[in-house]
């Protein structure tokens, strides 16, 4: 595949020679193939410090359905979704940060804004997916003005704080992905300590599960175990790094069996009927467990007893911040973490989302935008 | 109070000259102020690594009425509670730790023995509480034979691993409640990084709320906010050193108006009808909530975007391992903690039950062996 760096002499169009378009949600029905390719109604006026992209690639998340179908709330519809975007810059402010230039191969993951203001306390610490005035990258709208639109499109306009350049080494369809999937789950491992003298495990083995196996490797894990209902998947689990494997439907008393085997557990999926309790029982005293499904359910009931028996602690994770995402690439490049993509051209986008919500992929799916890659 | 160390010349009697006596429950009911003066049927034989406490002080705990009215499980009866013992050491095994003397004012908490084994990961760990092997200080069994018997009684036996000197500074009456009500909030405060830059709220006001703000002032908390149902605690709270108080039932809007202003909260009342998620609401960003008292019941609903939307952990703590109880005591003798204790004489046992269920305490009830005090 081409990258845009092969292309130095490309010149970079004048501003907005090109229109935003791209697969719009019109009605909850969409997520069931029916978005639409239209033209963005109120991007957003280009700032100094924006980064306009030439879409190339775009992973399909999970949050993509959720709010395809209004499941979070109610979404301002028309909406394109996609927030896990690789192209190409084609628009650089004066003022953007990091030194990205035009013709640089770039990313945004699912946050385009935040207050970035020195007096906030989530923006000063790193925290910046946390502020109270983030920006999603899609269905939100700017203080300023404007509407946010995915990456399901041709083009992307963020703030250059939230683009991150993409290491040479990595392909453009195994990043995407990376940018909100991959870092949901780096993030927690990270931030818990995953690395040499840590047992992992990593519950639910879809999208977000097989990167938390593969960034849980990366990061020097002593044993990484993948947790699933069914027995079907521990050779893919294996495959991709793990040390062991649990099938909770198919494993009998495996809560037992590996009581107090684990030091951090991140669980991708979430379920009132989730057995948590079993969950929490594989992990060491002083563990910790981290969600970073995001259900439209309530959790299992819990009792503290649970919680101080062994001092354990349970918690969420939110994606991560712009610098934590370029730790995360940064990594990925240089231990090789190549993630199991399947490809599907950005016009079959609609059947793209249909085999996504039939569980097809093994793992992510990464459209590709084959007219902007040249 | 003449303490123990003022007579240095004491003799220490001769090994069982005395006998293991005190106030036990043999029914239910016993909670409701029936227990019976007794004879210990099945005290442990004395090991070379025990001590022998001639008891002067213990204080009353929530457990021990949990446990004397079989509220988490059936107690095994006749049973004595009371695990906040202060006394003085009679018999000291020649394999005993800590350079522990005959004549030493020490104290026992709510642990009695663990495995010690150099290949226990939470012994190995010093976090002795958790151990598998755990024997609480009354109502348990000890693997190489008898039972183990609280302090309301004259007398206690202990591995002196679990016995801890008190500090000249402190007073018995104070020492005996801080080794199990001190720790239990001293503990997840000191884990969780209290000190100078972090803002602490204590949920519940009552004794070991009550130590919370005491112990989240002397770590050197920025901020320490009490915070509990009813406005009549407010001057007692403030009085105890916090620098806010939430009445949650009278303070309107009071989750709005405090949101995102604590690291951290330690949470020492639990029922399914308390406003978790308003608590929640109270945490900064990767803030974290920690919940020590022990409930019967399931606690509220919770959903995972409430931890995932802010990066929030809950957790539990259950009391602390013994080098962190020596901690505890020097801080309390340096920084001249100073807790609010109602004294009863031993002889009034059933009386101070009945009244500590009453919810009568200002904060903590203190038993008085005034027979061991010469």
């Amino acid at each position: 595949m081409p990258k845009p760096q092969d292309s130095p002499n490309m010149v970079a169009p004048e501003s907005q020679d090109y229109k935003f378009e791209g697969w719009m949600g019109t009605n909850p029905d969409s997520a069931k193939g029916q978005m639409v390719w239209q033209e963005f109604p109120d991007v957003k006026k280009f700032e100094e410090t924006d980064v306009d992209i030439q879409i190339t690639h775009c992973g399909i998340c999970g949050s993509d359905m959720h709010t395809l179908r209004s499941g979070w709330g109610p979404t301002p519809y028309p909406c394109c979704v996609g927030h896990e975007i690789v192209g190409k810059a084609v628009r650089v402010g004066s003022k953007a940060e990091k030194g990205i230039k035009v013709g640089d191969r770039v990313g945004v993951g699912a946050q385009n804004a935040s207050c970035l203001k020195p007096d906030c306390y989530e923006c000063a610490a790193g925290l910046e997916q946390h502020c109270q005035h983030m920006v999603g990258t899609y269905a939100a709208k700017y203080p300023q003005g404007g509407t946010s639109y995915g990456g399901y499109a041709n083009y992307h306009r963020c703030h250059s704080h939230f683009v991150m350049k993409i290491p040479d080494q990595l392909a453009s369809e195994d990043a995407a992905p990376m940018l909100c999937g991959g870092i949901t789950v780096y993030s927690p491992l990270k931030n818990n300590g995953c690395g040499p003298g840590m047992k992992v495990g990593i519950v639910g083995v879809g999208g977000l599960g097989h990167f938390g196996v593969l960034f849980a490797k990366a990061l020097g894990a002593d044993k990484v175990v993948g947790i699933s209902r069914k027995n079907n998947k521990r050779d893919d689990v294996l495959k991709l790094g793990a040390d062991e494997y649990i099938a909770t439907d198919d494993d009998e008393d495996w809560a037992n069996k590996h009581a107090r085997s684990l030091d951090l557990i991140v669980c991708t999926v979430s379920s009132p009927k989730m057995p948590l309790g079993d969950y929490l029982t594989l992990l060491k005293v002083k563990g910790t467990f981290i969600q970073v499904g995001a259900p439209e359910d309530k959790l299992p009931d819990m009792y503290a007893f649970a919680f101080v028996l062994k001092g354990i602690k349970m918690g969420g994770s939110l994606i991560g911040p712009p610098w934590q995402i370029e730790e995360m690439l940064k990594l990925a490049a240089e231990k090789k973490v190549k993630p199991w993509i399947n490809t599907y051209p950005m016009d079959k986008a609609n059947q793209a989302i249909q085999d996504f919500e039939a569980g097809k992929p093994r793992y992510r799916i990464t459209l590709v935008n084959e007219r902007n890659l040249q």
